[in-house]
């Protein structure tokens, strides 16, 4: 019966283990930048395991690397789960890699049990999802969406990125090639850590994503007038950095109180001139926010923006407003969502829905093929740091959950 | 009668205007950063100008210029009268230039007149008011205050200092030589103009100050934990950011509220790691406030602290603190402050009693002579600006405060 079929733990936990040697970082780390010495390595590693499977390998132009599970008649569509391989410097070993070596044990576990599905599997290594060289580069390029002018300006820097695909072989030409035909794709399945503590504190198994945020960012410059600080009564200043501290505290108030599904960032202040002795002529505030509903990332936008102007006013100051880019939120597909919560039934697994704080590679598939995602607990939140952990029965849920979605979605 | 003797305000009008041009940066200020070329410029001028009125000239080991007019017997006290011809990099025209034309006039007039004074006279240009390489310099050497270890450390960089001493013929070892004798001394006045509003405002022809304010400095340093900005609920988060612009908005209200004679400037927030993001790991904050009185500094001094720290534990954060140095309050000699206030009186000039927000000179001589200074208005407070501007009748006035003052100190 497929309904029992199970993933087996110890092979799962042996490729994992193997995998976290590959750029260990000595505290329980990896640093797997996105096409560096090291990633490259895990890449090779991969490829072995995926051949000492008897599964089938495949790379493309953007430096995916994937194994293959195929079934007859050869013009299937394919079905793929996958994740990453490349970590952030002086990373985790759990971001991405459970996501890859899970998809792995998955085609591992339907081969051996030598199920025919209706369509083929593809577990695959997504390169550079973290954004060293570009962010979400690898699946961008699978799903199309790759911009030319992207790769001329990536925000690792171009000179980080010519050299990262003159060490895979890779070129931007290649990069380009990488675009799978529109109707190839059945969908795509992510199992990942939550990189937050939802799931933890509520002792929840299963976070089934119901979205992926949307993120807006903007450089907000507060602007006033230098003066001298000491012969300067408090009453004539206009000391940008006060529009600029009185909006930080309301940005917060705001999400917290209004928007509970919502985050919001003030990252950096840029004070000029920046001297103990001159009042702060110009504050330049970096802002990013996200929220999962489209609807709700739009008033926020506009409440936020206006609260700027009001703080600005509040204090004399003028202000600058410069938008530096925006990403829609991206829908899980409703009955992926229905399915993993069906199967977290089925397994006796407590689940709850949840958005996508992060970004994730599934966002490249928006509007191309159904998308589904699922993430299982971070102890105590920790993420993109060597403390990063998931204790190993909440992985093999995680991998169960997504074994038992595939056997359903093909039947 | 010498209670009917003035100043000659065409003489000092043309004196300023030629000091004006030297340094000149065409916008109607100048640039003459201590010890610079065009400083030095302005000393040759200035001696040139003091050898054509037939007045002594002479210099020390500081580099302060003076102008002397001495009276018999030989063992006189002398009463200083200066401020300085450094500017900060593109100040304005009037800051120190002012207050060394003024006193130049004055002994050009006393002389003229023939009179005998009690003490001897010496209008003196103090070498680095501003602090372009250690701030106060001529006048902490000249009151014997100055440590050799500030001129190994100088605000304004060690090669600079070197540099700047080189050009002007001078060394360390000279430096420290420019003390006077302890008793030689009769006092020291000054005439400036506010770089504030308060004159301007309440259209009061002189302010006759009370006190230079006593200066503190800090690095509060508000600690958190960097932490995902899109997978963090905002409740998880410990965001350096908040407790840094909450004791920001408090600092002013409690400043405002309570002491009004006071100022704080929060000049420069720098954040760690500094990424759109990320949250705030940590914020260094650089305080600054300032104070008249010395009981109410310590009382500022001990409830920003206080403040500072409740704001960091409301957002969860640690906190530190560097305390980076600290100027006492200078209190003005009271004779001189009433004998400035009878003869605004005795010229029907409207006066009043203030505070300097700004440091000056007559710091370097609190409790070795009594020190005096008057300040005359601002046009809009504009200061270290080539904006920089004050009505040529309230420099005349001020000019004949500063002779008729001098005159009944001596009667």
């Amino acid at each position: 019966m497929t309904k029992d079929l199970r993933i087996k733990p110890d092979r799962m936990l042996a490729a994992f283990n193997q995998l976290a040697l590959i750029g260990a970082t000595g505290n329980g780390g990896v640093n797997r930048p996105a096409l560096s010495e090291a990633h490259l390595e895990a890449h090779k590693w991969f490829r072995e395991q995926i051949e000492a499977s008897g599964l089938e390998f495949r790379t493309d132009g953007a430096g995916n690397h994937s194994a293959l599970l195929t079934f007859q008649p050869s013009n299937l569509q394919t079905l793929l789960l996958g994740s990453h391989l490349d970590s952030v410097p002086n990373g985790g070993r759990f971001d991405g890699a459970l996501g890859v070596m899970a998809a792995l044990e998955v085609l591992r576990t339907i081969k051996d049990a030598r199920l025919k599905l209706k369509f083929n599997l593809e577990a695959i290594d997504f390169t550079d999802e973290e954004g060293t060289l570009v962010g979400l580069l690898g699946s961008a390029a699978l799903a199309g969406h790759l911009r030319p002018e992207v790769l001329q300006s990536p925000r690792g820097g171009r000179p980080a990125l010519v050299e990262g695909m003159k060490r895979a072989g890779l070129s931007d030409e290649s990069m380009l090639s990488a675009a799978r035909p529109k109707d190839s794709l059945a969908g795509y399945l992510e199992l990942h850590i939550e990189q937050g503590k939802r799931l933890e504190r509520a002792k929840i198994n299963i976070g089934v994503v119901s979205a992926i945020v949307g993120i807006a960012s903007y450089r907000l410059s507060f602007i006033g007038r230098a003066d001298h600080a000491g012969s300067t009564a408090m009453e004539d200043r206009l000391d940008a950095s006060l529009g600029a501290s009185a909006f930080t505290l309301a940005a917060r108030e705001i999400v917290m109180k209004d928007f509970p599904n919502c985050v919001v960032n003030v990252g950096k202040m840029e004070f000029a001139p920046g001297a103990f002795n001159i009042v702060p002529a110009r504050v330049d505030l970096s802002l990013e926010f996200r929220s999962p509903d489209e609807g709700e990332f739009k008033r926020l936008d506009s409440i936020l923006l206006e609260r700027a102007k009001q703080e600005a006013k509040r204090f004399g100051l003028e202000m600058k407003i410069e938008f530096l880019g925006k990403h829609s939120p991206s829908l899980m597909n409703k009955d992926m969502q229905r399915t993993f919560a069906d199967v977290c039934e089925h397994l006796g697994l407590s689940h709850v829905s949840l958005a996508s704080g992060a970004g994730h590679d599934g966002q490249s598939f928006d509007g191309l093929c159904p998308v589904g995602m699922i993430f299982v607990p971070s102890v105590d939140g920790a993420s993109h740091s060597p403390r990063e952990f998931t204790e190993w029965q909440d992985c093999v849920n995680g991998a169960n959950v997504l074994l038992q979605t595939v056997l359903r979605l093909a039947a």
